[in-house]
């Protein structure tokens, strides 16, 4: 029982992000209520612009303030290696391991015929114009490790300019570190010890 | 590692939404990035609309989208009983069992010392100048059975204009329907046993 077609209206909204179900909308609205109308006007501001200001790196796709993204414009990072990923968090995720000093391309999605989703509305053919005109060393598919994830990485490798020169590479699946064996699936597992590797201390 | 001012910006906004951390934030603001311009403008507009028209009810300080809220206005109610509550969301969540026919009055908070909330920053006032000049019969103190609510209440009962001829009443304690009486803490359990009522079939 919403008293209100303002409350009822700012409801809706909030309940159309991701997760967020009614009573959770509620809450956000009721203490959107309790702060100051520059407040509530910032923060749908930060919003509005957020949506308008914010671009697309022309070279990688990731999201950026600028035509190039800081990443591609900075001289220190490795131009030579290339990782592509499914999305911008991808990015955001492998930066935060502070593990990666080379370029990305992101390819806004992966192919899944399921929903709908085919190369063509992914940054596919940007990514080989990139491989065909820099002078790449490495190509990393960093796609999920996932039935749709697979598919991507195996539709990319097969478009790979003929004759290129470049190593392609994929991350390692395994056990993930702090994992319990028994308790990781099978797949994997399977995969971590026909794959296994030469120990190495610490 | 956040690549833009922009989703930084927007990502601070959603985190200060009440539980939501910077990780649920930014997936919130992801969602954002997908969806149109237009719909994320109304989004942002109907923040700050209800922001800046919501009313709070004259009588009942409700809010409303006019000056008398649609409870007090609607001559079906009883308005000789008024149901005090903490906040609007009481009144809704009193509303969907529709059980109840008054009036209420919204006090905006409870008498809290801890956060620095005394009876002036709570419309005890105006609840007082309603019972003073309405033929009321019964006041429901329908408070959080908290220390806070107890207080509150209390406050009230004592700012009760002497010789008022109407009864004063609260909500019933007791067991919740549908609860395990093994996990019912001790004090709602004591004083559910303390105040038994008379059975009553179904």
């Amino acid at each position: 029982v919403i008293p209100s077609k303002y409350i009822e209206e700012a409801v809706n909204a909030m309940a159309s992000l991701p997760g967020v179900g009614r009573k959770t909308a509620l809450r956000y609205v009721l203490h959107m209520l309790s702060r100051s109308e520059e407040d509530v006007e910032h923060f749908a501001k930060a919003l509005v612009q957020l949506r308008t200001h914010l671009k697309r790196c022309k070279v990688c796709q990731n999201v950026s303030d600028f035509d190039i993204c800081a990443i591609c414009s900075n001289p220190q990072r490795d131009n030579s290696t290339i990782c592509v990923v499914e999305d911008v968090r991808d990015v955001m995720a492998i930066e935060s391991t502070h593990q990666y000093k080379g370029l990305y391309h992101v390819l806004g999605g992966r192919i899944s015929p399921m929903e709908g989703i085919g190369p063509g509305d992914l940054s596919i053919s940007p990514l080989i114009g990139r491989l065909t005109h820099t002078a790449v060393k490495e190509l990393i598919l960093a796609l999920s490790p996932t039935m749709e994830g697979d598919t991507t990485a195996f539709y990319i490798y097969r478009k790979v300019p003929a004759g290129s020169a470049f190593e392609i590479t994929t991350l390692t699946r395994g056990v993930a570190v702090g994992d319990e064996l028994q308790y990781t699936d099978e797949v994997t597992l399977g995969r971590s010890i026909a794959l296994r590797t030469p120990y190495q201390k610490g």
